[in-house]
């Protein structure tokens, strides 16, 4: 491992230099590649698959896993548009002048060497690849021991590439024991690896959370609530709610709690479990709302569940205040929701829930990188710090100063 | 412990929507409550100076203790300088609209609650939790226990002026536990305290980077090169050296390893002695300055050392190749300098070292919150990422994205 990690970091020293063209220019080669050996990435997928029923994974498991013509296609053009995206590196972030006549530029530069953890989907690897190697990071990849055949044959057509191209393949590499003691060394090892991203359960999040010494953005879970106010437009309300809720009941940006202001509950909740009733949704309310329409009872639990199913907690809220205490206590800081049509209700929302995403008359499933317009989505961090939210490919940089002078000494 | 961080989190939430004036005019009342509780806060400080007499600690070290008249009312200006700062929240980082329509912004929001720990001068106390009141952030503050009453003292003032406008004195508060069982407890509490700053020597910080499981923004060792390459002009060189390394020997951005290139070796070399021999510097040189120069025999470790004395160690190098070697290899990332006419070795050096600050033609002093007009500083990080390098008030920030719509669904 250490060997392993020695040659990561000194591959990281030769990325940092390496121009524009030619990253591009190997990003589109390794598009390519994948084309051409989606044969053989079929027949190691196919070994992923036979593990996969032996072990009677679960069918929606299974979809993830699979890699056909068009998905491999579908991975190469996601490597196309990665390297269109604009440089990320090298960008003056800002530059100014001091008294001392020192010419000051902060400018992004790569992190370094960025550990990634994740699961399932093998599309990640290439992705996940493609980004950190446009932006001059190198990675350590550790997916899914589901995906193993399926992972190690991309991550080894990606290497032939960079070999091709008089490149170290140490920038793209499988952490090479994927068993959890694996992982919790590669957590500790500050000295080589700058950056963990661990995207997966949450128990996994947990564990690297509480031992890692090398510094963690996280993707953790999104308990997203959405309160409809008092002065709301109710076709407004109603239509995003639906969509918050059912357009994908999986993702961590989905609706988990309705709150609904008191003064509105006994109109808006008849029509929104209408609606709702045609997505066979499960409607878990509180005891007033128990009085306005039919509902399982809610109990504390359903409050701090993040479901990831078809299920909604509602609870009725007598103000705005109600509403940020509620989510303050119970929220995940991820994505929340208000729908108003009153300015001063809206802001304060806004600005009072300690979110990544506050939302204003919109759904909160459009917490996601593509949707923000940062082109390819590194993640969703739950992380306060570095990165929070939508991770685009900048996210995947950090900064230095360069101090320009001619001859300055401090007195 | 838990509920005094309970009681910390909760005064966060009143933090975030505090007024910029209000804030402000809070901060102006506390410089005065200061100046006007002098003698209360040096009659405490005379404890901290008796036990620091007592236990025979070095005279620096007291000198750094002493509260006077002088230093209160310095203390004072700092926290009107601060209040003076541009307001930090809520500043509009980016904004922009997407194909949906929605309005998406990126603004400033504090961090939180942050852990602070420290040593020594008690006017760090003032300092910082002026800085964190003006960013809308609430500190639990531990000082060395060595400075315990004084710190005592200035916290109690502050937290009257909180008290006296109404404001939760939990804002700003001492954490109450200040031994290392207390430390070890705070760096676990993630579901309270959102960032721990740690500055102080290194087994602190190692100490907190091993255990914590909050985010750490740490302050470490800064080993500082400044590498004379064949290009450099002879003035301008000797000028910087002799301040990088003699204006302040005991400070991190002070410059410990001397690297210069072997084609001017033997010229400048006798120069730098000549002035070096005037501050009393001890060199500690290569064999081949040993040829040049006379010099104690530099070993392996001596590449390795913050001296943070008035001790240099010098390695001639064949090139900037292997000038960027030396300082990847022995470089802790803190600031680092080449002195040199050419542009190209020039850009080659600022992007080759991966260090917080790169410098051409000036003085590793430089490393500083001030000089970078930044105001008052919070520190210096020598984390990658959130912040790196000297730090200032708007590190004390971080940014969630507020999104506008009016009623927009996901596809």
């Amino acid at each position: 491992m250490e060997l392993h990690l020695q040659k990561a970091k000194n591959a990281s020293a030769i990325c940092t230099s390496l121009e524009p063209s030619l990253k591009n220019e190997v990003l589109l080669h390794m598009a390519k590649a994948l084309k051409k050996n989606s044969e053989f990435i079929q027949r190691e997928n196919k070994k992923d698959m036979a593990y996969a029923k032996k072990h009677n994974l679960s069918s929606a498991l299974q979809d993830r896993l699979l890699l056909n013509e068009k998905r491999i296609t579908a991975m190469a053009d996601s490597i196309v548009d990665i390297a269109a995206l604009k440089e990320p590196v090298n960008r003056v972030l800002e530059g100014w002048k001091v008294d001392s006549g020192l010419n000051i530029q902060k400018v992004t530069v790569p992190i370094g060497v960025i550990g990634i953890i994740y699961e399932s989907r093998p599309n990640v690897t290439s992705d996940t690849a493609a980004l950190c190697f446009k932006s001059s990071n190198v990675c350590i990849l550790k997916g899914g021991k589901e995906a193993q055949n399926s992972n190690v044959a991309i991550a080894k057509i990606l290497q032939d590439v960079l070999e091709a191209n008089d490149l170290p393949k140490d920038i793209i590499s499988l952490l090479p024991d994927s068993s959890r003691e694996g992982v919790a060394n590669l957590i500790k090892q500050d000295k080589y690896v700058d950056l963990i991203i661990p995207r997966g359960g949450e128990a996994l999040i947990k564990f690297v959370s509480e031992n890692a010494s090398v510094p963690v953005v996280k993707h953790d879970k999104g308990l997203c609530h959405t309160y409809i106010d008092e002065d709301a437009d109710f076709e407004k309300a109603v239509k995003v709610t639906i969509n918050a809720k059912c357009r994908r009941v999986g993702i961590c940006g989905a609706l988990e709690t309705l709150l609904v202001n008191k003064k509105i509950a006994s109109t808006i909740l008849p029509i929104l479990k209408r609606e709702f009733d045609k997505y066979g949704t499960e409607l878990r309310g509180c005891k007033e709302s128990q009085k306005i329409i039919e509902v399982v009872d809610a109990k504390e639990s359903d409050y701090q569940s993040e479901y990831l199913d078809n299920i909604l907690s509602i609870k009725i809220v007598k103000d705005i205040k109600e509403a940020l205490s509620h989510i303050q206590l119970y929220g995940s800081g991820h994505s929340d929701a208000i729908i108003t049509e009153n300015y001063t209700v809206a802001e304060e929302f806004l600005n009072g829930v300690d979110s990544a995403c506050v939302y204003l008359n919109a759904s909160t499933q459009f917490t996601d990188g593509g949707e923000f317009g940062f082109g390819a989505e590194v993640g969703i961090s739950t992380n306060k710090l570095h990165a929070r939210g939508p991770m685009g490919i900048n996210d995947l940089t950090t900064y230095k100063y360069k101090v320009y002078g001619n001859g300055q000494i401090r007195a």
